[in-house]
């Protein structure tokens, strides 16, 4: 059923007008109160397991007829443990602390007049994402404990699927003080849906894409609400003169093959070679051991003639895969040129034992996350100790590397006086 | 001198490639060092104060000729006066405490892993401002107070005042640790520099423009960097039925009257009538005396007769002027309702004795500053106490209220390990 393009933009319009409203209710909403619709929203996804797996069968069933690729489809499906994680997720989320009410900082002027910093809610969250539908959980709950509302737009090939698990948040949230519009998903597949969400900005705060570098590109260009952006993770370890040599092979290691799929995975190795040519030999060594396809400049080559030869390409890609691009830096200084200049500003790490080193490295890598003598791997919310994440930032205004609760505020000034007026 | 859109594009990009280079620069910048900076750049803005008053002497004659408003040419004036404070801003941001480098939070993981959220400088700024040539100086001196580097560009009726405060400020920063590039004026008049300047994401990081409410929204409109936004100042005073009668009229009457022009004044009063008819007879007798005009609701005029009947654009309108809108509310709920439909999220305030209702404006009003039992007029980082600001956010993201030092830095994670990789 094709549907002009004022159609939708009213449709889209119409959620944005019930989400503000839903929001500044959500203003008054107490932590228990949130977190009762959280685990009642949980109950539902249980209650309604079955039905959320039928429209999800069909999803699948459809994404197959068209021919996606079969790690698409493996995104697509909701089987039971993924189902249970889910509703896992919520119950943890309901028992985090209150994001919203924090006092940040208070303190009185000469005057009299006492001021609170005070965390509050963003208001309404735009969430655009592609295939895997248990973000609709996921987001739907980390923007309700942090008093949002939230309009969600998942891939089309999900719709089904995502509008069961909506269906069933809402019912959850049916009984408890949410209010009805807390929660809402674009029911259009029309990508016009998408123009018009990420241009309410009456409506809409602000813009979290989850998806492929692509798709984060033609959001940010065409929005006019502010989007919070992760374009990509080309991460760094560079191995210094002093770095301990165990310990640069061990973290290498792990950076690049604990799971290379992912953002915070390394993909570019800066070495030192006062650190002596047999590290960066026997570095190889392990490295190809496990299937690692290097990709070296051509000092590293001159040292491990296996190494492919790295082009200047090598230098911005994301490769999400088992290679590492691989160069001989003379100092740290180079180093941390080549890292601003080729880095996304997502994750890079330092090795070494040379405490001025480590400080300048902490200081002049101009990324959200710098790791001295750790993995990069570790950049997360739950690794950093901030509960679940709804993705992280590489832009650099409001939040940076990890998203999560306190990430989904902002504040505001709360100033207490006794009748203060300005001389 | 006509120019190519192209040429100009050219140019401007050639700007921001200098300011990235200088903004890597100066993370390395000490407190010291940028200090010693501010107070050479001020030591040369005295020395060349025939200069620029010569520069500044052009542009005014020129814009008199061009049959510029007396208002905006008074703007324009740098006499001996405003010379001074301009100097002396310099000196005092060298005084204030530097932003950057702070440890805003630090724990320590089971791991072993210690984490420290560091304020660092955001990285460059594209500050876009009208007439006042002094505020070259003072935006260019809170950027490098917290490392980061400017493009300017100011009101082409000024481009020969500031460019000869720009130079000054050059002059002065040469002789110092500060790059060459930390501080640039875009030399041209044509507006087309300032479309390349909003949308050259990779060198340009944040975009404050100063002015009316239409060229900020021409620039948010067109821009792909992030804009910190001012659109305007609709501020409310409500008056509770358990205020305290006198602590009201005086709020009201200085958040109206003290200074009406500015954007932290009021413009709407809201009154719950259980406070009793005399207060608002004495309230509208209070203003009149003062020469305000009051514009009212049909409740409020049933009162006050004197009172020009209110149309809904009132309630919209911010008047920068000595006209006060009044509305009679039934109590908090309504008020706070209009507040947050009619308002701009800048500064608003509630007048009362009641804790409960206290709060609850506290909570519910969605503004950057909220006021209890004080004028709306001390939303301002010096009164505030965070020194000289840059401009105030009516924005959500980023940073709310008062943009000052610690609003020109963002952060980013310093993980420190002992060799630690992810299980």
């Amino acid at each position: 059923m094709p549907e002009t393009e004022e159609a939708i933009h009213k449709q889209i319009l119409e959620l944005g007008k019930k989400a503000r409203r839903a929001s500044r209710e959500m203003m008054g909403m107490s932590a228990d109160e949130k977190n009762h619709a959280l685990l009642a929203m949980a109950d539902a996804l249980e209650r309604r397991k079955e039905k959320i797996q039928e429209e999800n069968a069909r999803d699948v069933s459809e994404a197959r007829d068209a021919g996606l690729s079969d790690a698409l489809v493996d995104r697509l499906v909701l089987d039971d443990k993924r189902m249970a994680a889910m509703t896992q997720g919520l119950r943890d989320i309901a028992k985090l602390p209150d994001p919203v009410g924090r006092t940040l900082k208070s303190w009185e002027k000469e005057n009299g007049l006492i001021l609170e910093k005070r965390a509050v809610p963003i208001g309404v969250i735009g969430m655009i994402y592609e295939s895997r539908p248990n973000v609709t959980a996921d987001a739907a709950a980390l923007c309700l404990k942090a008093s949002n509302a939230i309009i969600l737009r998942g891939g089309s090939e999900a719709l089904r699927s995502n509008q069961a698990i909506a269906d069933a948040l809402q019912e959850g949230g049916s009984a408890t003080k949410l209010p009805a519009d807390a929660i809402q998903l674009v029911p259009v597949r029309d990508r016009k849906a998408v123009t018009s969400l990420i241009t309410m900005d009456e409506y809409v705060d602000m813009i979290i894409p989850r998806g492929g570098e692509g798709l984060i590109r033609a959001i940010a260009e065409n929005a006019t609400v502010p989007v919070l952006k992760h374009y990509k993770g080309i991460c760094h370890v560079y191995v210094d003169g002093d770095a301990d040599p165990e310990k640069a092979w061990s973290i290498v290691e792990n950076a690049k093959c604990q799971r290379p799929g992912v953002c915070n995975a390394a993909e570019t190795l800066l070495v030192d070679l006062s650190i002596g040519e047999e590290w960066l030999i026997r570095m190889a060594e392990i490295l190809q051991k496990r299937g690692v396809e290097l990709r070296g400049d051509e000092k590293s080559r001159e040292i491990v003639a296996s190494m492919l030869p790295a082009t200047g390409e090598d230098w911005h890609t994301e490769y999400l895969d088992m290679i590492l691009s691989v160069r001989v830096v003379d100092g740290i200084e180079q180093a941390v040129e080549h890292i601003n200049q080729y880095g996304s500003g997502h994750s890079d790490a330092i090795v070494t034992r040379n405490k001025g080193r480590q400080e300048y490295f902490g200081k002049m890598v101009d990324s959200a996350a710098v790791y001295i003598n750790a993995s990069t791997r570790f950049t997360d919310g739950a690794e950093f100790g901030m509960g679940a994440e709804i993705g992280i930032s590489t832009d650099r205004l409001h939040a940076r590397g990890p998203v999560a609760l306190e990430e989904l505020t902002t504040y505001k000034y709360v100033v207490t006086g006794d009748g203060q007026i300005k001389e």
